[in-house]
C-alpha cells in the first residue's frame, strides 16, 4: 500500500470491524482514530466537513483520500488480492452477497443489536419500538438464507473465504447482542467458527 | 458475453431499470421476464427455489447461474469495460456511492414512490404510514447530499459516468412520483439530463 491508512471508526461498530478485519487478513497496518457516536461525534460541523458528509463511520482515509462504505473500503483493500475472486461471476457474486448484507442483514441484525444491546429498550422512540417486531422478522429472514445457502457450502462464493464472508460475519457473530438466537441456524454457526480460526484472524474488541 | 442474458424483472423497478440501462450503454442483448410485484410474482415457491431465494427482483441470469442484487448484476455487466473506473481508489469510490445508493436512497426515495404511486396511501399498513415521515427526511438527506457532490462536479466518480451514475439515476430521475421535488436540486437535474444525453441511452419504460 503506497499510502497511509487511517480507519475513522467507532470499534463496536460491526461496519468498522470488517475493515479491521480485512486489514488484518491481508497483513495491512492500520492507524485507528476512534469517535463515540453514542455522543454525536459523527455528526459534528468537523466531522461532517473533514470526513463524511453523510454522518456516518466508518470511513477509511488512503493519504489524503476519504472513502466512505464499510464496504467499499473493504473492497479497497482487498482490491488484487485471494480475498476477491478472479472469475467474472464470482467476482459480482461476492458483491451480491455484500448488497445483500447492507439492505437485508445490517437494517435489522445491527440495527436491533444497537437499539437493544447500546440505546437500550427503554430508551428507544415510539417510532423505534413500533418497528422491533419488522426488523426481528427480517433479520430472521435473513439468516435463514444464509443457513440455507451455507447447507452446502463452506464460503459464501467459491471455495475460500471473500470479502462476502467477513462482511457477513461482522454482524452476524455478534448478532445475540441483539436477540436472535444462533442455535437456530447451525451452518452459520460453524461458518463462524471457519472465518475465526483463519490465520491472523482479530476479534472485534 | 459467452452466455445468454436473461433478466428477471418487473420493468417499473428502478433496480431492474438500472441493469437495463447498463446494458444497453454497454450495446449488450437482455432478454426480459417479467414478473407482477403487485400480484406476489416473486414469492410463489417456484420463484423461491427457482430463481432467488429471497423473493426479489432484479435477478440476473448467465447462463445457468443467477445473480441476484441490482448492483452486483450492473458490476458484473460492466466488468472490465469503461463504466467502471481502473484506477483502484476510483472503482472502490463507485462502490462506495453504490452502497449509498441501496442504504441511504433505495429504501426513502424508491421506497415512497413505491408506496405512495404504486400501492397508494389508503393502502398502506399503519406501520408504513408512520414511517413516511423519517423516510421523507432521509429521502431528501441523500438527495442533498448528491446535490452537494455535484456542486463541483458533472459525475459521481472521476471524469465520465460509471455504474455509481447509473445506480443513483435509476431512482433519482423518477423520485417526483414519490413526492419529491427535484427543483429543489439544481445540480442533480442537471446531472440527471447529463446521464439521459448518453449515448444508447434507454428511458425506464
Amino acid at each position: 500500500m503506497d499510502h497511509k491508512l487511517i480507519l475513522h471508526e467507532y470499534t463496536q461498530s460491526g461496519n468498522c470491524y470488517k475493515i479491521r478485519l480485512t486489514a488484518a487478513l491481508l497483513g495491512l497496518p492500520l492507524e485507528r482514530r476512534e469517535y463515540d457516536i453514542m455522543k454525536g461525534a459523527t455528526r459534528t460541523p468537523d466531522f461532517l466537513n473533514n470526513v463524511n458528509a453523510n454522518g456516518r463511520i466508518p470511513v477509511l482515509q488512503i493519504g489524503e483520500r476519504l472513502l466512505p462504505e464499510s464496504n467499499a473500503a473493504c473492497f479497497y483493500l482487498a482490491d488484487g488480492s485471494h480475498l476477491i475472486p478472479t472469475h467474472r461471476f464470482d467476482r459480482a457474486d461476492m458483491l451480491h452477497w455484500m448488497f445483500f448484507e447492507q439492505y437485508n442483514h445490517e437494517p435489522n441484525v445491527a440495527t436491533l443489536r444497537f437499539w437493544l444491546a447500546f440505546v437500550g429498550e427503554d430508551n428507544l422512540s415510539e417510532a423505534q419500538r413500533s418497528q422491533i417486531a419488522a426488523k426481528r422478522a427480517a433479520g430472521e429472514a435473513a439468516l435463514k438464507l444464509m443457513e440455507e445457502h451455507l447447507s452446502s457450502r463452506d464460503w459464501f462464493v467459491g471455495g475460500s473465504l471473500t470479502l462476502a464472508d467477513i462482511a457477513l460475519y461482522a454482524y452476524t457473530h455478534v448478532a445475540e447482542d441483539g436477540g436472535f438466537d444462533l442455535k437456530q441456524y447451525p451452518n452459520v454457526a460453524t461458518w463462524l467458527g471457519r472465518v475465526a480460526a483463519q490465520p491472523n484472524y482479530i476479534p472485534i474488541a
